[in-house]
């Protein structure tokens, strides 16, 4: 084994992509590690939303002393230092961003770059960390893994999701609640984000543990038709006289046409919005089944209600922040710090780490044995692998009946 | 003052209108009550779908020994009993329904009938009262209050609305630190419930304590103008560039027309089904401003988030079903419980008694001097008046990372 240069310097750390309501908690990981660190690593730079806060040399030195706003990162939603979806061109096309990069680097002595995103943001740390190599300039760059969406490849799951999860299952389960109150029937369809993969849907029927979940669950893996869904629906609706449907925003038939009203609109990956699928199939129920129906989105709050955080969500993600600080100064470059899990019962992780590479720009689905064989509805093994993630609650700080969030200058 | 009748018999009970996340602890303190007062009151019968449950014969004999369920009804949102919309009709026209109930009465000796709910309910406990009055037959009617819209007169606030106003004020700070996230401005519309009055939609701003409330509130109560919202929303962005716009779904020109499009549709008691003014808004903000704009519906999780109730909220629901029990006892018939506010710092209230002739079909609207002048926004007045019922957090009560709700059979 070679010995691993010591490398000493500044560190520079950003959030990438949409929200989550832990990603603070693993910039709390990063900062408090890094200060332990003080060997290697003399000051954190954040970029302000994320690599354009690097481009645009907008960046916050933490004050370490700052420990008010520090210690509430941890209960924190949202993008504390703000987020972006920035897509990085190939520096062989065009270098100017680069180069601009590596001025910033240079000019702030950043020997490490700490990235924290999804499968977009571990594409702009991996075309980073391929410009740098062919500089030379030492810097280590590894990508911390956040999404709600859990479609990272490699890692058991990712840091965002569980909190999503929990957020999910229990709400869907007060919208069950809510709906058996009245004698009538009625079907309610709930939409939950989730373009390709449907791990954020499949979370709802976690509150079927407590009998309060959704009928009927359709994901993105699954093509879906509206033949077989009235069928579906009109089955659970004569037996139980209600019927709660989980449906994934991004359901598409079996040509993969989205079955939500598509507004046209792409984001910077050339992603397109979605939205609309229930309020779709609310009316199509309401019309063609003669049932009366209606349509819950549960929107940005689902990434971002920090008021119901999942425990052990909250703890690994500071645990990815802290082992992505080591990680660096042990020498790693160029990988994700990814979950492994050890053992399901009791729930135990280690934290290994993954080439950037091959994380880039993959989406990761639910496997088939997840899914029941009607294609509407998950399996046990699903909810064996989930469960774990929701567990324990985080004890919010609120004043005054209202939280309290991080509020960095 | 002469003697009052010492009545015994059995208790019935039963919820009305739309849910709230603490009508079950009222049903918790008329139980438990109930319970205490063992030499007036053997039997609580719980109506299963309100008046329709007394009228179809289904009735659940509360068991005293069901601790489990007992308890968690402090925790359980929706009603643990069921619900309904159900308007009787003038008993001089009709008294079919009424001869039903005294027989019901009768047969189960119901000498005490407690009915929870808002504007609509009291008017059937005051028909039934009514009624009654008209025949020899002994039972002492009262109405407990239970709205999360906060319109019933006479009292100080409704029971419901505490926790309503907490999840909305909590979680609008959620999409407003989301939203932060992004460098390029958007304008987020928020819908928010409430047909006639604002009380919920000015709980968002709330949330401006901690600097993450809304930009902008429109409330019913002020005649709502496409053109005014548009230079609105151009003066915030131009500014901040971004923008936090929290709109009731019952927001009307001045003609009194809903800028929602309804959907035409009316509910038993005639009141039109209302949504879509947040989509429709933010159409007008992209089209016509040319901004990105997008739009959230807190829906039905607004009354059902059992998982962020207020404890004040929580208490004062329980204590209101005691009071109910006692007055009863004590001979009260006819009237509505209140809460009536002894100060605000401490924030301290008692419990009285009103006329429920007067309660019925009254709808209380936020007072002109809690709106600011420019018709977009609250003043301290409210600010003072709603913050003392967002106090405290109920500790909810999870297994394995879900909640626990009753599970009556």
């Amino acid at each position: 084994m070679c010995a691993v240069k010591k490398l000493v310097g500044n560190l520079m750390y950003g959030q990438s992509g949409g929200p989550t309501a832990v990603i603070n908690s693993s910039a709390y990981g990063v900062i408090t590690e890094a200060k332990r660190q003080n060997d290697y690593i003399k000051d954190v730079y954040v970029m302000k939303h994320g690599i354009e806060g690097a481009l645009n040399e907008d960046l916050i030195k933490i004050d370490y002393d700052d420990q008010e706003n520090i210690e509430l990162l941890k209960y924190t939603p949202g993008s504390a230092f703000g987020s972006i979806r920035h897509k990085l061109p190939n520096y062989k096309e065009d270098d100017s961003k680069y180069v601009r990069l590596l001025y910033i680097f240079r000019k702030y002595n950043i020997r490490y770059f700490l990235y924290n995103g999804g499968n977009d943001s571990m594409d702009t740390c991996s075309k980073i960390a391929e410009y740098m190599d062919t500089i030379d300039y030492d810097v280590r760059i590894i990508g911390i893994p956040k999404t709600i969406d859990n479609d990272l490849p490699f890692t058991d799951h990712t840091p965002g999701y569980g909190s999503a999860a929990k957020f999910i299952a229990n709400t869907i389960m007060e919208v069950h609640y809510d709906m058996l109150a009245y004698p009538t029937g009625k079907v309610t369809i709930v939409e939950i984000m989730g373009r390709h993969a449907g791990w954020l849907t499949a979370a709802s029927a976690l509150a079927n543990i407590s009998g309060f979940g959704p009928d009927l669950v359709y994901l993105p893996e699954v093509p879906f038709s509206i033949e077989k869904f009235k069928n579906d629906v009109r089955e659970v609706y004569n037996k139980k006289k209600q019927c709660l449907v989980a449906v994934s925003e991004g359901v598409s038939n079996s040509e993969g046409v989205f079955i939500s009203s598509s507004s046209g609109m792409k984001d910077a990956f050339g992603h397109f919005q979605l939205g609309g699928v229930a309020s779709k199939l609310a009316s199509t129920v309401s019309n063609d089944l003669g049932i009366s129906s209606r349509s819950v989105e549960f929107g940005s709050t689902q990434r971002a209600a920090s008021h119901i955080q999942s425990l052990i969500d909250v703890n690994e993600a500071i645990a990815v922040g802290e082992e992505a600080v080591k990680a660096v100064i042990e020498g790693k470059n160029k990988v994700m710090v990814v979950i492994t899990r050890v053992s399901d019962e009791p729930y135990e992780v280690k934290y290994d780490f993954y080439d950037l590479n091959a994380c880039a720009n993959v989406e990761k689905k639910i496997p088939a044995e997840m899914i029941n064989e009607n294609g509407n509805g998950i399996t046990n093994k699903f909810i064996k692998y989930a469960l774990p993630l929701i567990q324990g609650e985080n004890e919010n700080i609120y004043k005054d009946g209202i939280q309290r969030f991080s509020k960095f200058k």
